[in-house]
């Protein structure tokens, strides 16, 4: 479908015919979802021993009673496991609960509210905090900075990376900038991975902003590729270490989508420095993180290579619904501009396009025909995406044929929507 | 030892008994600790069957898959359990986490910085925000004020509760006070239990501090009893429910000391609209709680009469270290006023109060004895005891052996730290 060149009446053809599949999906009742970056039913069966391997031994391997209250710092052998996940040295690493977007949110309060450093180093006490946003960008990061009332400052994203020459202008210009919000590998949603200049640029910019200023290096997708072996992306720490700005970097990541999604060990890894003044923070909230389930999980990854074979068996699982997706979308798009896409070797997203002002239309199209995709809108901060375009794809909780009747669905309505908009402006231009 | 009465040659011979008593003790190197009320390694194994309990069967009985995200409210059979241990409809019940602390400090930030109904309710907003603190009272109540600045204003306790006259006056007089905290079973330190007159005029507070102000129920201890049938704390939901001031009870427990301290199941009970707020606040910093861990408790308490059953089992073990505490005191303080505690048949602690001015005194002898006791002064808001007297007593850890030899030196370092004090002052009175 060349919308530009069509003639009228071809346009009123195509309207009538997609309208006519689009009628007859909807009669078919369909409820699918690809909204969020869950982990399949099939995934999660992978880990499902973790449940009993402890066999009534709760003694951590370096004689830890991991039953009893205590040890804020996590039991040290789930150290080592956060460095096979995120390759930041042991020592740096914090194995905390079942979620790491609450250690984002722990770390982002105690350094907005009562200062990583010290009293004097809390971000609220300045007129005005911002943080940058590179987007599109993860909605549950932007979430946080808007209930705090943190102002977001989009950044483009390239294929690199966030656009850095513009990050730097920012972070110079302005003071109150205090952090960023980064997922380096996989990036949600549009798959990019820094590149080594990227990362290397994002290790200086602490001197620009100054000793408050804090990465948030939302590490999720650390060691969730397709392909093996993955891309390797370039390490925040060391090149933090080469600057001598190793406190601006806080890199998250978790076995959510590892182990099972709701009872997994969160890992944050951080300076000394940082550690020490969030620990004195985080031990007014509690007297420790759920050890035994951090024990579990070092059990269920004792043996040299298990954690890269695990997750070989989820790409398994995961390759076949994302080859679905981008199946659809090149049978579809790719001769014609209707729909932009960009995916990646492994994470959870598959970022889409469709022409300026539709993203709101066929999430809205595609909702009524029983296929429920994230608001439009969300991977932009205060869920506004200024060319009302970017929808994001996740297919890894539907069967394949799921996938692949959800697609025919999506890929149905973006034409609709893109026919209707282009007869609309040629109808006003008549 | 009646040391008013003593001639100063019976003081002197005394001091120098006790003195070489005190000797022949820290020359055993003694390392034995009082401090905390955690469960002994007894009591952990009673919930061993925790971990391979759900037989790779990780669906709930309502037919969640408990291993993915989601369930910010929890899994609904949890709340029964909760209902089973808080006497709070399971309606009213959200099982959370690890931890109840982290519950009421998530509950307190809640309300201080986003308001628990809407923007407005946000307490920080007002000029000063005061909390009551019974005292003597738990450390990590008092830590979460202070590290929020929130002024404690402290209030005797009585044998039967709160001072409440004190109580409904503070409230009356200082529209910034906003909460109150309060152990009402087994109180920590002091073991009180609240009568049914304290609850019920707790229920009326709402009415004269209004609408924001919040009674923060830590209901630990509510079925940690030492007897059968335990005494029966009068439900502060019904009588909140009569006075229709239930928005103002916030009531917390947890299986820590049911189960296992570091990963069992925390529960909070609220009124819906309670509920409704805190969610809405909460949903930003987590996806939701560890279901897999909400499950396993279900399964291990699905018996009928296991929970009871359980709870004898704890009784039996912390019985004999109870009451070697108190033989102790009983025989060394009983007819002299050099030492008065309280004691309850349940929770974890016995408060004992030494003459005033030496409770530092006691805990630093102790300690330099091998006896490590809660720092003095920390059942007190910003560890300030106005009497320097009181010291929690935490014997559920150590061997009833350990207890005996524990209670040994402390018995001796409260008699040396009395007489010294007593020689002091006839010194300075000649």
């Amino acid at each position: 479908m060349q919308l530009a060149n069509a003639t009228h009446d071809q346009l009123i053809a195509w309207e009538s015919a997609l309208s006519a599949d689009y009628a007859a999906i909807k009669a078919q009742g369909l409820n699918l979802d690809l909204t969020r970056g869950k982990p399949s039913s099939e995934q999660l069966d992978l880990a499902d021993a973790l449940d009993g391997i402890l066999k009534g031994d709760y003694l951590s391997p370096g004689g830890v009673d991991t039953r009893n209250y205590g040890g804020l710092d996590g039991i040290p052998e789930a150290k080592a496991l956060g460095e096979a996940i995120m390759g930041v040295p042991a020592k740096q690493v914090m194995p905390a609960g079942n979620s790491s977007l609450t250690l984002m949110y722990q770390w982002l309060t105690a350094a907005h509210f009562f200062g990583l450093t010290g009293p004097d180093s809390a971000w609220h006490k300045t007129s005005a905090v911002k943080f940058l946003c590179p987007v599109p960008g993860y909605d549950r990061h932007f979430a946080i900075c808007e209930q705090l009332g943190i102002e977001m400052i989009t950044v483009p994203m390239n294929s690199d990376g966030p656009l850095m020459d513009e990050v730097e202008r920012l972070v110079q210009s302005d003071p109150a900038i205090k952090g960023i919000w980064c997922v380096p590998k996989y990036s949600n949603p549009s798959g990019v991975i820094y590149s080594e200049e990227t990362v290397k640029r994002m290790a200086k910019l602490a001197k620009i902003a100054g000793p408050d200023f804090r990465i948030f290096w939302d590490n999720a997708y650390a060691i969730h590729d397709l392909s093996f072996p993955g891309p390797q992306l370039t390490s925040l720490w060391e090149a933090c270490l080469a600057e001598g700005t190793q406190d601006s970097a806080l890199q998250f990541a978790s076995t959510s989508k590892i182990t099972h999604a709701g009872s997994g060990v969160a890992f944050v890894a951080a300076s000394d420095a940082n550690l020490k003044g969030f620990q004195k923070i985080l031990g007014i909230q509690t007297i420790g993180p759920d050890k035994v389930n951090q024990l579990r999980h070092i059990r269920f990854f004792d043996a040299p290579g298990s954690l890269l074979a695990h997750m070989k068996k989820h790409a398994e699982l995961l390759k076949p619904r994302f080859a679905c997706v981008l199946k659809h979308l090149e049978e579809a798009f790719s001769d014609n501009p209707l729909g932009r896409w960009e995916s990646a070797d492994g994470g959870y997203f598959i970022s889409f396009d469709t022409l300026p002002g539709l993203a709101k239309t066929v999430v809205k199209l595609a909702g009524e025909a029983g296929v429920k995709l994230t608001p439009a809108g969300a991977t932009y901060p205060y869920g506004q995406d200024p060319s009302d375009s970017n929808i994001r794809i996740a297919p890894s909780v539907p069967s394949v044929p799921q996938v692949d009747a959800a697609m025919q669905v999506f890929v149905t309505c973006v034409k609709l929507a893109s026919v209707r908009q282009a007869l609309t402006q040629r109808m006003a231009q008549s």
